[in-house]
């Protein structure tokens, strides 16, 4: 297969990069170990470099483990603080810990604190297990599988669903070494893959038919080896699997480098559609991308379901300064009145109907089909007047909810960014441009 | 009941109406015995006149009642060649049989030719069960039942769901005297009527459970006495079946003379709806309203059930010169783009999908919730194209597909008729003006 040879090529590190990453992670363990000398604590390497599974320019991962003697407070402060040291720009995120991220000799480090646990069963927070998965990668992958991981990675990436954040919702590092230890190969992989049905269960140990992997409530479930109540694909989302089943079927038939590397590419001119566009848009709360895009999926399902009557058709979302949504539906502006269908005239509750709609509604109550109707008036005319109210009776989480009275509607796209105004026109696949 | 005393002095014909009326059948009686002289055959009125239940100005039907040892066509032909020598202004009608209708002393008449049969399960047409009808009501129907046989059939009138032809789809004449030969009484019938549920059996002999009533598919059957495998009731529309019930209601509630002589008053403004209004044409076909009227229900029906996706919201039709259908939707031109809902991307048919919309589609293929999409063209954008496609495709009727090649389109509703246009716009009852 010359196209992973190719692929390499472009994204494996050189033997001189590589030399120069190991130097650069040797000094910062260096620092830790200095600096967390009469500590019961030990620096570890862990992430795609620790497996050496990473590709160029690598992001490395250096988690300090502690004795569980120590607080968690206690633990995070001092991590924080000795990061902060030995780190370039610092910048302290959030997870379930906080950790520092900086960088050391140009590349990306996170230093992240965790406690020593005898199995990862026992963990306390879950980046305890962490260390857990390096172990397994590096016992299970063979030196040949390290580059088809490469290559998978790629694949992923290419076709927009690696990387496990909220953000992307696809194939995590792990998972996709653990889908080569399984498969063997980069095109082993995808020829299992293309396959797939609606819902696959993979594991190293016998599938039990009896487990309810349903519970996982995941279209793709494959059980972590070193914690079997753990489904690795988690966070996987139904399109980005089925994004990935197909695309698999796709490069199968048709193997392209652009599969690994697309170009997007603007178009002249858009298609005249007929249809509606709404451009929301609220100002982007002060929160992390794994806090904020759940909510922003969330805002934007919450509108979809509530305006069903004016026939959405397609929809889109970007964050910059703003978080934007893009909604396209066949009516922006539905009538004034809106044919509301009552219960049969035979129905014991069919007075109460007309008690309530005689003289209020626009017209009716009639009968149609043996049933009484009446002519109302409807509330919200125009799709920013639902949106609105919907809004005002839901959460849509609690750093929008921050600053929803702060929405702003257009029905003019020219303030829309033209590259996400066209991903949300085309919907076209990254390897079809 | 002080009302139906009132009902009755508009509706019961005097004393002196009903001499002339009596003179008028005696002479006709006469003239029919005279031209029949030497035919086994004999003249007999039938209708509501011959049952004392007429109203004011009523129609006249006298049937010659021929031996069977007669062929059909001598039948027909010496009714229609006697008929037109004695009646004024004589016209041909054709239902079962063809037969005369025409004037004598200002009453409009009918004669009408049919067989003389031993019972009437022995029927050879519909009509010949006719005068086994009037035999029963003579029979059953007391004299104080007459004048509460006329109040219901002006108050059916008044609510607009009397007679049973194809234009109307209501309550016969027949089918009023049975309902108070079993009832009593119109207020009974009302009473009665008011607390019917989707499906209502009458019968004078026991209803019997092991019958399967539903295979009459009615929404009220009245087994008929002279024949128990016929619903009285067969050509009333589920509709109007539904109105009956609900007028009782409302009139139990509120006796008023409005029920039994509605006055429609035309508005002096429509209400705006903000829906669009599409008016349609067709040149009235040369049929007999039994013929025509199912054809346009047909019509309306086959648009109706075809059109959804544009969400037709009212419809209404009416028939002067030409055949007008009125329908009104919440949307009239439809965006050029579709979205098409294909398989799961995991579906076995998912490749043909892939292969038939790729290239083709305006955008797409591309992945929601598991499955394949594509934005389509749409191919009938406005409702008048979506309409002549429809007629292109399915049968309207024998005969309106014959002018179906003239139909009219028109969104200016400056040419409907605009007592027929607030009917459909107000779809009020007649009662309620």
């Amino acid at each position: 297969m010359d196209i992973t040879e190719e692929v390499l090529k472009r994204i494996k590190p050189t033997e001189l990069e590589n030399s120069r990453i190991k130097s650069a992670i040797d000094d910062v363990l260096g620092k830790i170990e200095h600096g967390i000398e009469g500590i019961d604590a030990e620096p570890i390497l862990v992430g795609s470099v620790a497996k050496g599974t990473h590709l160029k320019n690598p992001d490395v991962d250096i988690f300090i483990r502690f004795s569980t003697k120590y607080k968690r407070e206690f633990m995070e402060e001092f991590t924080l603080a000795l990061g902060k040291k030995i780190l370039n720009n610092p910048v302290i995120n959030y997870a379930e810990h906080p950790y520092v991220n900086g960088t050391y000799m140009g590349y990306d480090f996170d230093i992240v604190p965790c406690y020593r646990i005898e199995d990862s069963s026992k963990k306390i927070t879950s980046v305890d297990r962490t260390p857990f998965h390096t172990e397994f990668v590096l016992k299970h992958l063979t030196v040949e599988g390290r580059d088809q991981v490469r290559v998978l990675k790629q694949f992923l990436k290419g076709i927009g669903v690696y990387g496990a954040e909220a953000k992307v919702q696809g194939f995590s590092g792990y998972l996709t070494e653990l889908l080569i230890i399984k498969f063997g190969t980069f095109e082993n992989v995808l020829s299992i893959a293309s396959k797939w049905k609606k819902y696959t269960v993979i594991s190293f140990k016998e599938v039990d038919d009896r487990v309810e992997y349903e519970k996982f409530k995941a279209p793709l479930i494959f059980i972590d080896p070193v914690d079997e109540k753990r489904n690795v694909a988690s966070a996987l989302s139904l399109d980005n699997y089925a994004t990935f089943i197909y695309a698999s079927r796709e490069f199968l038939r048709n193997m392209s480098l652009k599969f690994f590397f697309p170009e997007f590419k603007l178009a002249e001119r858009r298609i005249e559609r007929g249809t509606g566009i709404l451009h929301i848009m609220l100002p982007k709360p002060e929160v992390v991308d794994d806090i904020l895009y759940p909510q922003i999926r969330k805002f934007m399902n919450t509108i979809l379901e509530n305006i069903q009557e004016f026939e959405p058709s397609n929809y889109h979302f970007y964050v910059d300064d703003n978080v934007h949504v893009l909604i396209e539906a066949y009516i922006l502006d539905l009538p004034k009145v809106k044919v509301h269908e009552g219960p049969p005239v035979w129905d014991r509750n069919s007075d109460k109907f007309i008690k309530k709609w005689k003289g209020k509604a626009l017209s009716g109550p009639y009968i149609r089909n043996g049933h009484f109707y009446a002519d109302v008036e409807r509330k919200e005319v125009t799709m920013e007047s639902k949106i609105l109210s919907i809004i005002k009776s839901n959460s849509i989480g609690k750093d929008l909810d921050r600053v929803s009275s702060m929405i702003n509607f257009s029905r003019d796209i020219g303030t829309v960014d033209r590259k996400e105004f066209q991903l949300f026109m085309d919907k076209k696949f990254p390897w079809e441009y």
